[in-house]
């Protein structure tokens, strides 16, 4: 066994910890890492430990915020406060932004169900979902989730769970990606596509 | 253009900065390391800041050491002192030492000449390495550069370069890796083997 200096093995076993990057990424990294001056090692050292303190979850919908709460999503004058968006993780509602489709509120459920990873309703809080329906005037629920096994089994829990007469509850259109050829696209979502086609 | 919280901006950009790593993958990054413990960001964030008082260069041979000088690849004791390994960097020290079959000294270039790059035959400092071949009564020297365009141009110029009567000088040799196929080797790689071919 080969010894690197005991600091390089240090540094290689922390940047393991980032998704995807196994052992030769990390050494990859760690080389060349070495080549950066001073000040980038030390800033970056700083950066990645004062997210501690300088990137707070927001105790109202669950998304990401600069140390402020409510967070800037939260914010009843710049929102429609009548429709609420639920999501997966604070990454969506980023995505989602993104479109600059949506002005309404979000929830971060923290979570999808899964049976098989033991992600059971408790994953998803729902009280405190239903405290900020019957707090607003909540008239729509958007539900945004993952087009997977476990985003079709949170959606059709949260339906069950969320239904009231008032309320319109809708998911996320499935189809075509744009820009797919129907060549590539995957037989499930040509199928929803199908099903789901719409009078032009 | 939708704002993440301003530092998870300066973290995605440091994360930018390490080799391969884009804005996807570095959003990947980021987003996973918001989900780690505290302590696991004061950790890494350590580690990194002290990478620029930890691995020290050693000042002899230019490999990587914790904080001695000169490192343990120096130790004549330890180490066939009539024989030198000229490598590109202080990676490549570790790859060679990991086949347990050189016990001589190291002696790191820092770059290989690459006159595109404009990288010209200061970067190898050799003033440095012919110091060393006077100072030990070195008898052979192996030249261990990549089998790229620059390694071959460095390792004849440094061939010109420290050409003496009583030096043995010797570079990799070139051919098949172990377990490959013949018929996925390049044919650059098959032309050198045959040209290189051993008796049997």
């Amino acid at each position: 066994m080969i010894h690197y200096p005991v600091h390089l093995n240090k540094l290689i076993e922390v940047l393991k910890r980032l998704p995807g990057v196994g052992t030769k990424s990390a050494e990859r990294f760690a080389f060349h890492m070495l080549s950066w001056p001073d000040d980038y090692l030390q800033e970056m050292g700083e950066v990645i430990a004062g997210v501690v303190n300088q990137i707070q979850i927001c105790n109202t919908c669950g998304c990401l915020t600069n140390q402020n709460q409510p967070c800037s999503f939260c914010h009843l004058d710049l929102r429609d406060s009548h429709i609420i968006c639920l999501v997966a993780s604070p990454r969506d509602v980023f995505a989602i932004e993104r479109t600059r489709e949506y002005k309404g509120l979000y929830h971060v459920l923290g979570g999808l169900l899964s049976p098989i990873e033991g992600r059971g309703p408790e994953v998803l809080a729902l009280h405190r979902l239903i405290d900020r329906l019957e707090k607003h005037a909540i008239t729509e629920i958007v539900i945004a989730l993952d087009a997977t096994l476990e985003g079709d089994a949170t959606a059709l829990y949260l339906k069950q769970a969320l239904g009231r007469d008032h309320l319109n509850i809708s998911r996320l259109a499935f189809g075509l990606p744009l820009g797919s050829s129907l060549d590539y696209v995957d037989g499930d979502t040509l199928a929803r596509a199908l099903s789901g086609r719409n009078s032009f």
